[in-house]
């Protein structure tokens, strides 16, 4: 297997983008991935995304999009996860050029979920959830996680305003963040004060609909010769899943899967915790943040939150996380959300992350969750 | 790369399964395929469909299929390509095979159409072509073939009946294959005589809407020692895409992508059309068996009707095609159908085809296509 390197990233803010239509999107990352990357030709275009189907009225995003950037007879795809497509996406990239049977994919991903009216939108998420036994029944993703998260608060002996921290993070490193859906700091106050969704989870818990699109240009590493900046190189992919259902799992506030592939990631990269300089977690809601930061292995069980609380998390920190906003503050348009993590890993590695920029960091973790934790897919990334 | 395998399949009768659900389906088809293989672990499940998300409310049937049959934990995605999917899943399991990331991968593939009313299961099939300039205008996908077709006879001076063959050929194979939809032959004058959908295709010149899982076991060739069956290997596994609107294509009579991806896989398993013992060609439309086969090699531009009106397609003919039915006898759920073609090459190769067995094969084509003629994908199977 040959060794994968980034060589060119492109992404769109992420916004309520009215004015733009799920090709344009993601038309636009594509074509600034093409040319930060310097190519005009791919040999495949994989995209991630979760649900255009329904809320675009348009399936058959591979032809479609590969058709809309000039990319004209270019072999594509859809690949979806639920939250998860947007790296399992980046994943098949790796393994198609890894392999050698490509020389050049473009990943792209991309989510446009304000074609739809809320409730619907509130729906349609609800179809990475188990059908007959959890959306059927009325549960949304909001409350999926407030059972966890109450439970996990009751277990662990947790307060409410323990979670803040991720919360304040997220919106301190968005508002440094021009792709950033929300651009504004929040406080500890704010937090503890914002409006509830579905007890324990309040408004500064969740985050937040949006439309959005990245995109990245996968080649092999020796292919890189003469390059301005550190190469990037894939140093682990690794996925696994657990019961759709949260009733099925034999520790509900255990994330399994992120065990497993962080596991398996840790092994083929020859990496340890101790080694990541900083994570891209998959903090849909606060208790997300804080279940991935166990499950990686960069906490013990149920003491996530004291990480947050340590101040760890924040730049300058142990383990930095949501570096440049999280799905909290910068935005989670679902299918492309595992996209923006691991396109924010290479924008550190880079030196380019702008005001967010944290200092010699050589090696980044991006995990991307579908559903409510049942598909999970883990990637390090290095300049090392 | 390495050389791949399949070593087991499954299939479920193709019907309106009200008694099942989109699971059960699936579930069925990958528990056959496992057992045939005498497996009972896979490094991964990739599930082909379409569109699951709006018509059975359920997206993220990699994490929930995978689950449901007990594979738990393991990677899983779902792969779509509009009615490409089954094919595109199955390329990706071949990948990730061939390049060694993976000793054992299970592809799945399923389409539960009848949990949805028809008016919205066609919406819901129009999502394949361009929302913007041919969804969005009410043009329906047998409204798109049949512009095809209507200028495909104009130009080459067919008559309606000269497509008879292809629907005739289809009905007569699939009644003898105990999973077909259709299960009775039919008669060239029923075929001029059926009801007319959108001039000039008719009830018999359409496949029709049902529900059906397939699945695929795949190992690398170098692991099967001892089997009791002729070892069939994957010779070539290859895709393109062309404009999504049949109105942006510079030939609309002409399957660029079929072309493209068909040399491509000649290129790859060094075979040529002479090679080839049978094509199970996407005949969603006779319209779409006479493309196939000019853009496949089998015919010249405009002459796929001759060979069908010569009896080249029938079983014994120079290239037989349908072999069990195609998809307007077998059946085309649309995800699923891709890979009902690749299992029913490999029941051929097997000698296991039933009452549909060709004499002395040893090596078939497979071509599935997404949207109009977006988005195809060719894979030749051989034993020799």
């Amino acid at each position: 297997m040959r060794e994968v390197a980034v060589i060119g990233i492109g992404q769109t803010v992420i916004d309520e983008h009215w004015d733009k239509s799920l090709k344009e999107l993601a038309g636009e990352a594509i074509i600034d991935a093409m040319r930060d990357a310097g190519r005009d030709y791919a040999d495949a275009v994989y995209v991630g995304n979760m649900m255009s189907g329904s809320a675009n009225h348009q399936q058959h995003l591979g032809a479609y999009l590969s058709d809309w950037v000039g990319l004209h007879f270019t072999e594509a795809m859809k690949i979806e996860a639920a939250c998860g497509s947007g790296s399992s996406a980046f994943r098949q990239g790796v393994m198609a050029v890894a392999s050698g049977e490509m020389d050049c994919v473009i990943v792209s991903a991309v989510e446009k979920m304000t074609d739809s009216p809320l409730p619907e939108i509130t729906s349609e998420l609800a179809t990475a959830a188990d059908a007959d036994y959890e959306a059927g029944m009325g549960v949304s993703f909001v409350a999926l996680n407030a059972f966890i998260m109450n439970r996990y608060m009751h277990e662990y002996g947790w307060k409410k305003e323990d979670f803040a921290p991720f919360s304040v993070n997220a919106h301190a490193n968005g508002a440094k963040n021009p792709k950033a859906r929300f651009q504004s700091p929040i406080t500890v106050e704010a937090y503890t004060k914002a409006g509830m969704i579905c007890p324990p989870i309040n408004l500064l818990d969740a985050s937040p609909v949006g439309d959005g699109a990245a995109a990245a240009v996968l080649v092999p590493a020796e292919s890189v010769k003469l390059s301005r900046r550190p190469m990037v190189r894939v140093a682990a992919s690794a996925a696994a899943t657990d019961s759709i259902g949260i009733h099925d799992r034999r520790k509900p506030l255990w994330l399994t899967a992120a065990e497993l592939s962080s596991k398996q990631a840790y092994k083929q990269s020859g990496f340890s915790p101790k080694d990541i300089d900083f994570f891209e977690s998959h903090d849909a809601f606060t208790i997300m943040a804080a279940l991935s930061l166990e499950a990686a292995g960069f906490a013990e069980p149920g003491q996530g939150p004291r990480l947050a609380n340590d101040g760890d998390i924040f730049p300058g920190g142990k383990i930095p996380v949501a570096t440049r906003g999280g799905l909290k503050a910068r935005g989670h348009p679902v299918g492309a959300t595992g996209l923006y993590q691991i396109t924010e890993v290479v924008q550190q590695l880079w030196g380019e992350a702008g005001e967010n920029q944290l200092d010699g960091v050589k090696t980044g973790m991006s995990q991307n969750i579908g559903g409510s934790g049942s598909n999970i897919i883990t990637h390090i990334l290095s300049t090392r």
